[in-house]
């Protein structure tokens, strides 16, 4: 059995309830070319995306993965992802894959070929990385700058902040700066000194037995293991909240996580340099939560 | 004679001066696929790009878009593009089209697949549209905030403002909600209220007998246009400044333009809805310079 699938995918209307989905996707060789160099998702990174963890055969959290990926494209203006269709695609892929390990699932809906008829959609999945040891050993992080004053998205839709688009450079620019001050992963925050979220993570943190995480405005992708984290901690009787969050909070709380969909929960260890409390145990727990199949 | 040439382009080392160029690059089929899935340019944006108006047989300006590649290349710790290479890329593709007419010729430097050994790179050009009517008619403009305080890119660099790269959906965004809002472009300005740059374009004003820009800071892209048409101003003896340029000081210009590389020089006749002042015969003029084989 192989260990990566990749499938096309021909998007159908958000409301098209009846054509059957199995004729809209084909199975590609993710080593050959699939995409003309005139697709917007290259040339502009025009497009959204959502990376879907897979944990022993099962996506995890894949409908709000798509409730989100369904947010992105308002946000964008693309057509609405018909979730029928990206369910039975994810369905397909999962099928592809052994059904043990851990494997990361990545959807793409690209406004298409430039001048094109149509959006382009593609889903890939593939082994994940083994995160264990960072699991257990956590990250040392650096905030950055992120630009923008708080209040800044709600001012200008138009800078897509809690879109999760294609275009990424700064993302990935900011986990560079990061490795060259010694750290392993960012935290961006606002020009003003707020929290927002890692390039690739959201922050969660906890003082005494409060659990937070900044306040989900258009500036912040919600995250949805943050999300699925807040829920199963409410559960089990713990508090949490969303809020404005400044630095100095996360200075000093009593433990803090960046969280994602396939590396799951890790530590912040060290932030600018200086050591941060963590808490193992939890870490485990969360971490067991994660890794179980929660939805 | 076909009038579209696509090469992709195995990038050398920027100090790679002997091996021979020719076998470095190979045409394809624009409407094949020719790029894989795993592509960050496409999964991220993580690359950069250059369009060079090709005019008559001539491509514009081409080692000043080669430099800003490097530039962007250097920004984005990307390996630098080897000039050569690029030069005998561009030569080819414009062999490939019709000696007349004007071409928009573009150039991209991704980072290549994901864990892949080696950036991705190619050229595309075709058929420019046809500009003729918005370079006599103007464009309608709204100003839109850029989200950044003056002052920003210095500060945080990771932003990769300054660069040219490929995730553009903001710029994308920004020209659909001028659209909403009534005008055909858009001017981004800084969170204080002072001009930026277009989307695609670089704002140049005059007033009186004095031309001026918004100064090259690390937020802004220089612009090749621009810099070609303040040096040809300068050498007919006209009065060139860069400096910064509240947004009242465009509002109270005696003309301003919008100026890109394949659709040149256009007026700005409207700003957020109120008529601005234009000067068709120096409009006419500025373009008849452009279009000339100005290098």
């Amino acid at each position: 059995m192989p260990d990566t699938v990749t499938l096309l995918i021909e998007p159908l209307p958000a409301d098209d309830y009846d054509t059957p989905v199995d004729g809209t996707f084909r199975e590609v060789d993710a080593s050959a070319p699939a995409l003309r160099v005139g697709e917007l998702s290259t040339q502009r990174g025009d497009g959204i995306f959502e990376t879907i963890g897979v944990v022993d055969g099962h996506a995890q959290e894949a409908r709000p993965h798509l409730e989100r990926l369904r947010n992105s494209a308002r946000i964008c203006e693309l057509p609405e992802p018909n979730l029928r269709q990206w369910e039975a695609a994810i369905a397909r892929a999962v099928d592809g894959i052994p059904s043990t390990g851990e494997f990361a699932l990545k959807l793409v809906l690209s406004r298409g070929v430039e001048h094109g008829p149509a959006p382009t959609a593609w889903l890939h999945v593939a082994p994940a990385a083994d995160f264990t040891r960072v699991r257990e050993r956590g990250v040392r992080v650096a905030t950055l700058d992120r630009g923008y004053a708080r209040g800044t998205a709600e001012r200008a839709p138009w800078l897509l902040l809690g879109a999760k688009t294609l275009s990424y450079a700064v993302n990935m620019a900011a986990l560079r700066e990061a490795k060259r001050r010694g750290a392993d992963d960012a935290v961006f925050v606002t020009s003003d000194g707020y929290v927002m979220e890692g390039p690739t993570s959201s922050v969660i943190l906890r003082h005494g037995d409060t659990w937070s995480t900044p306040a989900p405005s258009g500036a912040i992708l919600h995250g949805t293991t943050q999300l699925s984290l807040f829920e199963h901690l409410a559960s089990t009787g713990r508090s949490t909240e969303y809020r404005d969050i400044p630095v100095a909070d996360l200075e000093r709380a009593d433990a803090a996580w960046l969280v994602s969909s396939v590396r799951l929960a890790v530590s912040i260890t060290e932030l600018d340099g200086r050591g941060m409390p963590s808490d193992p145990a939890e870490t485990r727990a969360l971490n067991e939560y994660l890794l179980s199949p929660r939805d």
